[in-house]
C-alpha cells in the first residue's frame, strides 16, 4: 500500500503538523480507562438471556430457577421498560418511534432476530449471572423468519410488526408490511435519456451484512441514585446521543442522567445505538447497586447493528462520448429488526459523484429477522456505490474509455445540483480524480500476470454537520485548555488542540484536549458521519476566538489603548501602529498577565454546522492478483486519493483512509 | 445550641429554598470520591521519613539499605527537585520565596521542625514503603530550636534560615532575624486618643497553635507521563493552585499538569498549601507508575499547617459614654518555619468591627521550628480577636455597660474607613448586633446558677474575592447544567446550582453542578476566604446570563420577531406586547427547541470579584457553667448570628455557623 496526502500550503502554523497524540502516552502504555476498565468494588454483573430463534413468540418467561440461586440479584425483562407511545422521535440514527426503542433493548412479545435481549439478570459475578441465564425458562412458539431485504418485502412474507407506518414517496399508510419506507429521487426524463443512449448496461447485486468489527466489545457501567440520578459509563461514539437514549428510554429529564464516555476500542459508526445501557440501568435501578454489562464477541456479532445487507438493480446509460444520459437504479436495504434510515442515505449516496440529466432511484428500507443495522463508515454509501461503480467500470470497456476518463467527464462540480435536490458547495471530486489519474501507480502498467488486474472506483459522502460546542480556557500561563463532548475516535483531541493552538498562536503541545462528559461541556453532537473535525473544530474555533477578542481587551488595558488599536498577528500582540514604548507580547507573555487585567478568559461556543457542510470524495485503484483454483485474491497495490479538505492534523487523515482502505478490503474479499 | 436565620424576602424564587444537595446520596451511600479512593492496579505507594528534631542539621543521609529491599522502587530528597531561585511569587497564600517552595517538602540542608519530611520513598506498598522508611540511615546535628513566637524573636535566638529578607514597615532589609515582617496600620493619634479616655484597659494574651482537624488526611495519586503529562488527584481547596504550585515546582509550563481535585473531607483553609502532590510526581517520575500517598493522623499534624499560636497585647480607652478613644495593639504570630503574611492579616481583622479614630497596630510574622501555618477559617482573624473582644468585655464592665451596647456604639457601617484603608461598601454589623441584642437568648436572663455565666463576642472576616470561572450549558430539553473549578467544601454545588436555576427559571433539580478538573474548566482561584459562592456565584450568574441572551435570540427566531420584542419573565418568554398569536414559552420548552433554531447554547464566563467584597460579621452569645474542680466548661446556650448577606442554600449556612461555632468551642476549651 503507498499513500499520499498532499500537504496544504503554509498557510498555516501548526495545522497541517503532526505533534504526539495527547492521548498517545496513554493509548501504548495501557492506562487509557476504556469502559470495561471502569468497576465499582459493590457491582454487580448484568448478563442478557437471548433469543436462539430469530423469530419467535414469547410464550413464557419464567426466571425463578435464576433468582433462587445465591448471589443473583434481579432479572428484568420488557416489562420493565416504560410502555412508550407510539410516537416518532428524533434520534442519533433519524426518526425512530418511542415504542421500538424499548422493544430493541428487550423483546415485547416476539424475539425478532437471533440474538434479541429477553431477560437480564444481575448476580454478584460475571460468570454467575450467565449461569444463572441459563437457568431462565423461556418457552418460545418458533414463528417463519425473513432474513433478506428480499425474502421481507415478499408479498406473503410475515410481518415482523404486524402492521406498521409506512411512508412510500412520502405518503404515510398503515399496513401489514416489513416495508418502512421506499424513497425516491428522480430528475429529468429517465425514458427519455436511455432512448437517447448509445449504450446501455444494467446489472443486479448483492451485497452481504457486514459487521463494523470493532475490537472492544459494548460495555457499560450503571449506577442509578435513590434520588433518581444515573450515572452510566460506557463506550460510545456520543455521550449525549447516549444519555438521550437512556433520558428517553427510562422517562426522566436529561438533568438526571450523565453519561461519562470512555475511551473507545473503535466504533466506526456501530457505538452510535446504545444496546446495554438502559438494560444496566433498570438492574441497577432494581437492585441498588452499580451494574457492569459487558457483551461478549458473540453477543457483538448477533445483537448489535452491522452494516445493512442490500440488493440492487443499477441500469446506466450513456453517449459514445462517455456523456451518460440516464440512470436508473433500484435497492432493498436490510434493515433488520426494527425501523431505520438506512435505505434513504443510500439513495442520497448513489449517484453522488456523477452529473445526470435524467436520474432515477427507489430505495426500500425493509425489515428482516436481523439484528437492526447500524451505521458503518459513510453508511449506505458503499452498498450503493458497489452498483454503481461497477456498471460505470463495464460501460466505461463497452465505450473504449479510460474508466476514470469516463467518471471524469460525468463528475461533478461546484454549483452542480444533487439528486437529493442538494447543492454542491465547493467540492473537489475532479481535482481527486485528476490525481489519482496521475498518481505513480495509474501511470504504471496494468499488471499483466496471468490473473492479474486493475481495478478503480470513485466514492462519496455527503458529510454532515449537526451540533457541537466547546469551552476554551487559557491557564495563567498562557497555555490553554480545549474542552469538547466529542467522543475521540480518530485523533479529534490532537486535530481539536491544533486549532486552538492555530488561533491563540501556541503550539500544539500547550493546548490540552479533553473529551467531558454530559455534565462538563454544551450539547454536542454523535461523533459520527466525517462531522467531528468539521463541526466541533468550528466550536473550538469559535470560542478561541473569542479568547482572542478578550485577550485583546486585556492587552489595552495592560498598555492603556483602545482594543481597537490593539493588532494580533502570528501568536503576537502588539500596537497596531508599532509604537516604540509598547513592547509586543505574545499569548503566552499576556496569559501571564491575566490575573492582574481583570482574571481568567474562558470562552464558549456553541455551533450548528449544518450550513457549509461540502461532501468528500475519493478514488480509489487496485491491483489484484486472483487464484483461479481457491478464489484467493491478493492486493499486489493499492492507491486511495481522498478530498479531504485541510488535514488538521495529517497523520490521522492518513490512518483514517488507511483504516478505510483495509475496512474496504475486508468487506469485498473477507466478510 | 439554637438558630436563627432571617429569611431572605420572597425577591427569590430558588435561592433560599433548601433542595437536596446532588452530591448528597453519595456521600451518605459512601460512593462519593475521595482522593484515596483512587487508585492503580499498578501503583506505588509513597512514604516520608521524618525528622525527629524540630531544628536539626542534616550531616548525611544513606538510602542504600532501603533501596536493597525487595519491592522498594525509589528514594527522592530535596536534591530531586528543582533548585528553585530566590525570588518570590505569589502563591494562594500570598507571596512566597521560590526556594522556601520546595524546602518546604523535603528539607535542604536542615529540618526545620519536627516533621519535616527528609526522604521520601516508593515501595509496591504502603508498609513496606513505612518499612523501607525505617532503613533510611539519616545523621543530625541538633540544633536550639525556637518554637514559640517570642522565643524566635528575641535576639539571640536561633535564626532558622540565617540572614533573610525581612519586611518591616514597608521596608526590606535583609539580616538574621527569625521576624518575617512587621505590618503597621495606623489612623489618628493615639496617645492623645489615650489621654482623652475616661478609662483605659490593657491586657496581655497567649493563643495556642490549633490544627484544622479535617477528618480527611492529606493524599495524593500521582502519575508522571515519560511525554512529562503529570496527573495529580488529591483531596484539595483548589484544584488551580494546587496545579500552579506543582507546575512551579517542576518548573514545567500549565498544560504539562492536570489537577483532579476529589471529594473533600474538610479542608477549613488547611487544604489551601500541597504537601505530598510534588513528592508522589517526583516518586512517579523516578519509578514510571502511579504513586500514592496518603498522611497518617500523626503526620498530619505533625506535617501539615495549623493556624498560628500568637501572644499579643491589647489596649484600649474610652470615654464614659462607651466611645473608644484609642486602640493599641502589638501581636506576634507563629509562622512555622517558612516565611507567610498570617501576621499582616491578623492586622487587618484586630479592628474590623469598630470605629476608631484613634488606632495603631503592630503584628509581626515570626518564623518558628514548627509547621508553616496554614489558613483556618478567617485565617487570623479569631487570635487577633480574641484579645480585642476581651478587653472590650473588661471595658464594658469598668463603663457599666452592655458589652453589645458598647460593641454597637463603636460598630462600623457603610462609608467607614478600615485601619487598613479600605473603605467599607455596605455592611451589616449594626443589625447583627442588634439582631444579638433582641434574641430570645439575649433577651432571657443571663444563667444564676454557681459558676455560670454569659460571654459575648463580635467578628470579622474581610472576604475575598478573587478569580472564578464558570460554564453553563442548556440540554436539549432545557434542563442545564454548570461545570465550576470551585471544590465544594460546604455545599458549593448547590448553592451554584440553585444561581443557575434562578437566573434560567428553573428548578434546583434541573441544574446538574459539576467540580471540573483543571483542563475542563477556566481558571479557578481556592475554594476559602469566603469567596466561593460570592466569586464562583458571580461567574455562574453572568454565564447563565450569556445563556438568557442567546435565548432571547432563539425565541425571537422562532417567532420570527426581533430579540428586542421578546420579554423574559419568571422563568418564561413571551412577546413584550403579548401578541395573544405568540405563545409563551417556558426554559424548558424553549430548550427543546434548541437543535431547530441553531443549536446547543453553552455560556462560559469568568471574573475577578475583588471589587465589590463586602465583609462578613458575627455576634455569638455564650452561656456556659465552669466546674471549679476540673476546670470543665459546659456550654449551656449558644447563639450566632451572623451577617450571612443572602443565603443561597440557608441549610449550608447554617451548616457553617454551626461548624464555625463548634470549632470556636473546641478552640477555646479543648485545644
Amino acid at each position: 500500500m503507498e499513500q499520499q496526502v498532499t500537504e496544504q500550503s503554509k498557510r498555516y502554523k501548526v495545522i497541517g503538523s503532526r505533534p504526539v497524540r495527547h492521548d498517545g502516552e496513554d493509548k501504548v502504555t495501557g492506562r487509557a480507562q476504556y469502559g470495561a476498565d471502569i468497576s465499582f468494588k459493590d457491582q454487580l454483573w448484568g448478563y442478557v438471556v437471548r433469543s436462539p430463534h430469530a423469530h419467535a413468540r414469547i410464550v413464557s418467561i419464567d426466571v425463578k430457577a435464576a433468582l433462587a440461586m445465591p448471589g443473583v440479584f434481579a432479572a428484568v425483562t420488557n416489562a420493565d421498560l416504560p410502555q412508550l407511545e407510539d410516537r416518532m422521535i428524533q434520534t442519533p440514527e433519524g426518526a425512530e418511534n418511542m415504542r421500538y426503542m424499548t422493544d430493541r433493548f428487550l423483546a415485547r412479545d416476539k424475539a425478532l432476530f437471533k440474538g434479541h435481549g429477553i431477560v437480564a439478570i444481575a448476580a454478584k459475578d460475571r460468570f454467575l449471572a450467565e449461569e444463572a441465564g441459563k437457568k431462565v425458562k423461556i418457552k418460545y412458539e418458533v414463528l417463519p423468519a425473513v432474513v433478506t431485504p428480499l425474502e421481507a418485502m415478499a408479498q406473503d412474507a410475515p410481518a415482523l410488526h404486524g402492521e406498521i407506518v409506512t411512508v412510500t414517496l412520502g405518503e404515510k399508510s398503515r399496513k401489514r408490511t416489513n416495508i418502512v419506507s421506499q424513497t425516491r429521487f428522480e430528475q429529468g426524463d429517465v425514458a427519455a435519456g436511455f432512448a437517447a443512449a448509445d449504450v446501455v448496461v444494467e446489472r443486479e447485486f448483492d451485497t452481504k451484512t457486514v459487521h463494523q468489527g470493532y475490537i472492544e466489545p459494548h460495555n457499560a457501567l450503571a449506577l442509578y441514585r435513590s434520588d433518581g440520578q444515573v450515572t452510566v459509563w460506557t463506550s460510545t461514539q456520543g455521550g449525549f446521543p447516549a444519555r438521550e437514549a437512556i433520558a428517553a428510554v427510562l422517562k426522566v429529564p436529561l438533568s438526571k442522567v450523565k453519561v461519562v464516555p470512555m475511551e473507545i476500542g473503535g466504533g466506526f459508526g456501530g457505538k452510535i445505538p446504545v444496546y446495554l445501557e438502559p438494560i444496566a440501568v433498570l438492574l441497577s435501578r432494581k437492585t441498588g447497586r452499580p451494574v457492569k454489562m459487558v457483551m461478549s464477541r458473540a453477543e457483538v456479532f448477533q445483537s448489535s447493528g452491522p452494516a445493512s445487507a442490500t440488493h440492487s438493480r443499477v441500469k446506466l446509460g450513456a453517449k459514445k462520448d462517455g456523456t451518460i444520459t440516464a440512470a436508473e437504479a433500484w435497492m432493498a436495504y436490510e434493515g433488520g429488526a426494527f425501523p431505520g434510515i438506512y435505505a434513504a442515505m443510500g439513495a442520497m449516496c448513489i449517484y453522488g459523484p456523477y452529473k445526470l440529466e435524467n436520474a432515477r432511484v427507489d430505495s426500500f428500507e425493509v425489515m428482516t429477522n436481523t439484528p437492526k443495522v447500524a451505521a458503518y463508515r459513510a453508511p449506505s454509501s458503499p452498498q450503493a456505490m458497489f452498483g454503481m461503480e461497477a456498471v460505470l467500470d463495464e460501460l466505461a470497456r463497452k465505450l473504449g474509455m479510460d474508466p476514470f476518463a469516463l467518471r471524469l467527464k460525468n463528475a461533478v462540480e461546484e454549483g452542480d445540483r444533487r439528486v437529493d435536490g442538494m447543492k454542491f458547495p465547493r467540492i473537489g471530486l475532479k481535482e481527486t480524480l485528476r490525481a489519482a489519474m496521475n498518481s505513480a501507480h495509474y501511470q504504471s502498467p496494468r499488471p499483466s500476470g496471468p490473473h492479474q488486474g486493475r481495478g478503480v472506483a470513485a466514492g462519496f459522502w455527503f458529510n454532515a454537520g449537526m451540533t457541537s460546542s466547546a469551552t476554551v480556557s487559557l491557564n495563567l500561563d498562557g497555555t490553554a485548555s480545549v474542552v469538547t463532548g466529542s467522543v475521540d475516535i480518530g485523533g479529534q483531541r490532537a486535530s481539536l488542540a491544533i486549532i486552538a493552538a492555530e488561533v491563540l498562536g501556541l503550539k500544539a503541545e500547550e493546548v490540552r484536549p479533553t473529551v467531558a462528559d454530559t455534565d462538563s461541556v454544551g450539547h454536542t453532537d454523535v461523533t459520527g458521519g466525517s462531522r467531528t473535525t468539521y463541526a466541533t473544530g468550528t466550536a473550538v474555533h469559535d470560542a478561541a476566538q473569542l479568547v482572542l477578542k478578550e485577550l485583546h481587551k486585556r492587552a489595552a488595558k495592560l498598555w492603556d489603548i483602545k482594543p481597537e488599536d490593539v493588532m494580533y498577528e502570528g501568536g503576537v500582540f502588539r500596537h497596531k501602529e508599532g509604537k516604540p514604548e509598547i513592547k509586543p507580547l505574545t499569548t503566552r507573555q499576556l496569559g501571564e498577565k491575566l490575573a492582574r487585567t481583570g482574571g481568567p478568559v474562558s470562552c464558549s461556543a456553541s455551533v450548528n454546522a449544518n450550513r457549509g457542510v461540502g461532501a468528500g470524495f475519493g478514488a480509489h485503484i487496485a491491483d489484484v492478483e486472483v487464484d483461479p483454483e481457491t478464489g484467493k485474491v491478493t492486493v499486489l497495490r493499492y492507491t486511495a486519493v481522498q478530498d479531504v479538505g485541510t488535514a488538521i492534523h495529517p497523520s490521522y487523515v492518513e490512518g483514517q483512509m488507511q483504516g478505510g482502505v483495509v475496512q474496504g478490503i475486508g468487506w469485498a474479499l473477507n466478510e
